[in-house]
């Protein structure tokens, strides 16, 4: 096996290591990506070498961005008063998207678990009461995960919060979800939770 | 949005149009890549760079390496006489995995298909009938798809080659298959070339 092929085997290993990517889409995606050489293997040799040198997690609020302090912790468009807080940052952007926050976030980067042993001090929970008092917070959202350590995780800090509004994401039936694939629990919350028409 | 979201941005897409990744696992990917960067990101970026640079099709008999003939065609061991007609790479790597093979490859690029106008001059048969010449080759073994094309293929070759062997691989029930799980032609084959124990 010449160094060549060994390359070949080292990029399919390490695609194969992504999340949602398994040997065989690995080695699909490494033949689709030398077919399309300049098209799309240079370019994404490139982007991850850019995001390589710049990306890191925002000092403020763990967001990733190129900066110490993120776009949003900067923008005072998005100074508001309210902080939504995440579990993660692909959470954050599932919020960005539906472009209907227009405050700032607070990146947990994870949830109390006592099966994993993640703490409050494993989390970025001492910075978010920092920043209640430092940036004149009027409302906390909790926009974590309807799990039992996403809850847990959301009534922890609801305690540690006092004399701030601390609210959280309904639960309910799903936009376009049909009543028939629900689970109980979600019919449950959706019923108990009932608005007057 | 800065220069940095962007990159990041950019660097989803591109990985969102990889074959087997969409938008929600290219993100997952993503983040999951800048949270280990010196271990996973950096090493995929250089990784992704040094096949960039150096692959290239096998002038000889379509396989990937980084010389212009790839190892099998150069290597004296694999001048048994014996050629193995596949589809594409990926097929090519699946027969070395099985390491029972000893010959040499021929990869066609693909199958002979009349409803996406793919002839045989897109396909890299021209080239195999020079080489059964110049090779001294005694066995083509073709191991095409099992498909409608692969077959048509298999058949159009075996005509372009009189006077050689041609053979193809055996069809019938797959080592671990359950037959309540076969559809009724792998059934049939099977039973038409069945053999006495």
């Amino acid at each position: 096996m010449t160094q060549g092929t060994k390359d070949i085997e080292a990029l399919i290993d390490l695609l194969s290591r992504l999340p949602g990517l398994g040997p065989r889409s690995a080695r699909r995606a490494v033949l689709h990506l030398i077919k399309k050489r300049s098209l799309h293997l240079i370019p994404l040799a490139e982007a991850l070498t850019r995001v390589g040198a710049t990306a890191r997690e925002c000092l403020n609020c763990g967001n990733i961005g190129t900066t110490d302090i993120c776009d949003i912790c900067t923008s005072d468009k998005r100074a508001n008063g309210q902080i939504c807080v995440v579990e993660d940052v692909a959470d954050l952007w599932a919020m960005e998207r539906s472009q209907q926050f227009k405050g700032r976030y607070h990146v947990l980067g994870g949830t109390l678990s006592a099966l994993d042993a993640v703490g409050p001090d494993e989390l970025r929970i001492p910075r978010l009461i920092d920043r209640i008092a430092g940036e004149n917070v009027s409302e906390v959202i909790l926009a974590l995960g309807a799990t039992i350590d996403g809850q847990t995780t959301a009534h922890y800090i609801a305690d540690q919060l006092p004399g701030v509004t601390v609210t959280s994401l309904a639960q309910g039936v799903p936009v376009g979800g049909e009543l028939d694939y629900l689970d109980d629990g979600t019919i449950t919350a959706a019923l108990k939770a009932r608005r007057s028409l």
